[in-house]
């Protein structure tokens, strides 16, 4: 057998890839699998982006430019302009999903044992990048008393090394739904300017702010040009995560310029999903309204009903669609297998993420999961009270 | 300024890239371009594939499935059974075109500072990939001399070091249009399974061979299950450069295993460019044929063309639909620059890509061109005469 690459064998697996054959076993017997587990909204994809699609006159589905097509980066950079981000067209590379954006950045950022500092738990596949770029995340514990509240900067300040070449943040946040204040993105600019190094921030979901919060972007703060980087993406914005187009966006023009050498050798984004979410752009406010209230309503059940069980802690999310509820057991893991092959509630179970994937830290995260409110209220409730039934006799055993 | 990686410093530009500027120059100025220069071909997509975009009912624009969608990959089984290349569903990744396909094999093959032997000229990107990975790319010289047939097996032999992990061809040939024998694909094999490395195909141009020749897969090698794997794009075969799908195909279940997990981090690829592929599949052979007959005449035209220049040596492409010609100058970068800011032919000039940024080993290429003939008859015609009054001007100056 010829030699597989240490780099390959040490990529991370997703949180939830083990769960799965138990999930689809489970289903092929019969049993409705209520899914907690996965970010893929259940909220339509907005009419006019599915339209341009339909309506679309190509008869050579070509190449598009390999930093995206320039109508609709003019148009992406009206959009940010809205959100008082003010970036030109050449300030924006469009990717192959946010994911892309993740890869280019490190990439052009950070060489091989370089580092790069999260604050934990954080988005999984961040460690995947990493992985394959060769680069190693130092993770900065955020804790579920605090909220997952941006750890004091003394923190981040005791892991900088000449080796550290970022501070990357998710906000709001991808396991926690914590939206960072203008006064934390502030200490994170100073820190970042302070060491020469950039922040990267991930934000992808920066319309699903809660509770009359207002989100503060890393290129609204004054004097970042040169150390902010953003990652973007349309997929949760309008519901279409399978388009696979996401954005890096920056003032520095280096990194504009490296980047599009990464991008130049897979050659374009997608085209078809450029015309989706060019056309998304035009999505009418009144749709996010209406997808912002269904989500406040349903965060607001899944609290209250989490709340109800004995010995259960919650992140009380202000963003995104996820909570990380600790629960009263030693193995998250072991429970959200057991849920699936075991227990079952009038032929009901459901599937939850163990948070142990979402953390850098060995031993942090056993005894948590991750919760994705994109599904109905009353699966929601529904899941909640399985959930709870199932702590009862789990911990019975 | 923050740090920019050594690594995306070092990132090849692409050798089109810094002629974009003069081109559109030239266009502004009122200068009709002919493009030789670009792999883009202008045949029509299918009407199958096209439609089946049009006329998709989905209403939640969702992630397929990290390895791609079952229906398709149970598809694209077949149509390799049809081809006498026998692999199931389950030993194929949908990839974002065949470039993210070439990303998981580095990945999952290779770690820093390890090396792949590629004959050149090569593709450029394949540099791209590798230095974004941190991998060296050792080139063996083919010749345009021996029609750039696979350089003898002792060349690969003293190429060979314990770093070496893998030998990458592309068959038939971009950018030599040279198509490898049996015998040829034998040789390889042999040398692959002594030194237990793996042997990575790029046949994204399976289809275009010509003057009766046929393609033999590395997969149809019999007892190469551990050590082939295939890398494959619809871009060209449908003419869909622009879904940016493509796919791995390998018997070796470690290498899907790996590959998988590079997969996972960017999730999923592209949903409705899944549709045109699966539908593309059910495109009828009389499409294939009328393609393969149009690019045979444009190849036997443009030859005959360049033919009639002095001084202008070519390789004699059996497939893909690229060409090599060396040029009576010393440095087709310089010509290349020239055509497009001084020469005019009754308001024409020609865009060429320089031979230089598909090879490896410095000072090599730089009297040649690369051609793609993916234009009409007549186009190609002219840009010929174009190109040959300007070797005249140029060698008069």
């Amino acid at each position: 057998m010829p030699y597989i690459s240490n780099k390959g064998l040490s990529m991370p697996e997703s949180p939830i890839r083990k769960l799965v054959p138990y999930a689809e076993k489970a289903k092929k017997e019969g049993t409705k699998v209520i899914h907690l587990n996965i970010g893929q909204p259940d909220i339509k994809t907005p009419q006019i982006a599915l339209d341009a699609v339909k309506n679309n006159t190509i008869s050579v589905l070509e190449y598009s430019r390999t930093e995206g097509s320039e109508a609709y980066r003019k148009k992406l950079a009206s959009y940010y302009a809205k959100n008082e981000i003010h970036v030109r067209a050449q300030d924006i590379i469009v990717t192959t999903g946010g994911s892309e954006a993740l890869s280019f950045t490190m990439g052009s950022i950070a060489d091989t044992n370089d580092e790069i500092i999260i604050p934990e738990p954080f988005y999984a596949n961040y460690n995947g990048f990493a992985t394959a770029m060769g680069i190693k995340v130092v993770p900065v514990i955020s804790k579920i008393d605090d909220n997952f509240a941006l750890p004091p900067i003394e923190e981040f300040e005791k892991l900088i090394t000449p080796r550290t070449k970022a501070i990357l943040i998710c906000n709001p946040g991808n396991p926690t739904g914590y939206l960072y204040s203008r006064a934390e993105i502030k200490k994170l600019a100073a820190i970042v300017k302070k060491h020469n190094i950039f922040l990267v921030a991930d934000e992808v979901y920066r319309e699903f702010t809660y509770d009359g919060q207002e989100h503060y972007s890393i290129l609204q703060e004054p004097g970042m040009d040169e150390h902010a980087i953003i990652v973007d993406s349309v997929s949760k914005r309008y519901s279409m995560c399978g388009a696979r187009i996401g954005c890096l966006v920056s003032k520095n023009q280096e990194i504009i310029k490296t980047a599009l050498k990464f991008a130049q050798a897979r050659l374009s984004p997608p085209t078809y999903a450029q015309i989706a979410s060019e056309a998304a752009l035009e999505t009418p406010q009144s749709y996010f309204d209406e997808v912002k209230k269904e989500y406040v309503e349903r965060r607001n059940i899944l609290i209250k009903e989490l709340e109800k069980i004995d010995g259960v802690k919650i992140g009380r999310p202000q963003g995104a669609f996820y909570c990380i509820a600790e629960l009263p057991l030693e193995n998250s893991d072991d429970f959200a297998q057991w849920l699936l092959e075991e227990f079952r509630l009038d032929g009901e179970t459901v599937m939850v993420a163990p948070a142990e994937g979402f953390y850098a830290t060995e031993g942090l995260g056993l005894n948590q999961i991750r919760i994705a409110y994109v599904l109905d209220k009353d699966s929601l409730i529904r899941a909640v009270s399985i959930l709870r039934e199932a702590l009862k006799t789990y911990k019975g055993q």
